[in-house]
């Protein structure tokens, strides 16, 4: 059995969930929730980054962070299934890139509200991460990623991160970008995983 | 030939640098200095995260990150050199999560105190990410990463990394970590692009 260190409404933890889901893992993975604040949360031990998710292998090894575990689980699957082989890898592992680089500048937004009080907050910081996720947004509206009946890595990746930007600005998100919403509807009706690790906090 | 957005004190920049020089691709690669603060610069469309490293294949299409551009660099000289093939990848992409992790986390440390006043400072949050790379070294030095005469992707993060810890922390990591100090040394002896590719700002 593989442990998977997370908690509910961690975006790159979710995209594992899918993943595996995706693969049909599921059932070899033990999920345990994680306080990444709490010192005495094994996590500090198991990734000395303190970060989730985590994998814990069955002989104690760990493997993180989120792209190095969906490459591993890929892997045990059998290769080539979320991840292509190939150059064909490169739209993918680009697209995870840019959805996890859109879920960082949003979470470094929300860290700024969670861990500042509103005098020490910085107008032209969260501006800066704002804006790297505005254009983020803005490219793939332009240029919404196809793809068929099983989704990739890029895609799962883009999609945990719009559900993301749903839990934590309200979904702010959807009124400038249409193509983008249905794309996740499209997303969320092919790929059950989606809704059945939607956080409900 | 292939373009290279980075700018000389970039520990990520560095990583592909000295990765194109292992691989000996660095006479296919022109780099391009970017300002990553400049809206005009035209990062911000090559990468709608506006961030750095970015490469920019000969057909106009951009790849991104650091992580991304690595493997593609290996592909391209043919594969598995410095990410080994099957399983063995696991303890590379680890290796450099976690050195990445420490690197992104020095950045934070560097970010509060470029971006912010000293009153607006937040104590708690520059110890959460100290911590971060404090249990990272410590971990690295209780087992440094063995390699043989070619560094692979973990060890050359690995190696920006500390060499991002010298440029912006004054060495102060040295004291604490005599292993890791001899384990660099001998990095730096054996890839001469380490050396090259100090910034010397």
């Amino acid at each position: 059995m593989l442990t998977l260190r997370s908690s509910p409404a961690s975006p790159f933890g979710r995209k594992i969930k899918i993943a595996a889901a995706v693969l049909g893992l599921t059932d070899r993975i033990t999920v345990v929730a994680t306080d990444t604040t709490d010192p005495q949360d094994s996590i500090r031990r198991e990734n000395p980054l303190g970060k989730i998710p985590t994998l814990i292998l069955e002989d104690g090894t760990t493997l993180f962070d989120s792209r190095v575990i969906a490459e591993y689980l890929d892997m045990l699957a059998g290769g080539g299934i979320i991840i292509p082989a190939g150059m064909a890898r490169f739209p993918q592992l680009r697209l995870q890139a840019l959805a996890d680089g859109i879920g960082d500048a949003a979470l470094l937004q929300v860290y700024e509200t969670r861990f500042r009080e509103e005098e020490h907050r910085n107008a032209a910081w969260v501006e800066n991460q704002a804006g790297k996720a505005a254009r983020g947004l803005a490219a793939l509206e332009a240029a919404p990623p196809a793809f068929d009946d099983k989704p990739r890595i890029g895609e799962i990746a883009l999609a945990c991160t719009l559900g993301y930007l749903d839990l934590r600005f309200d979904g702010s998100w959807r009124s400038g970008h249409p193509a983008l919403v249905a794309w996740l509807d499209a997303f969320a009706a092919k790929v059950p995983a989606f809704e059945a690790t939607r956080f409900k906090g």
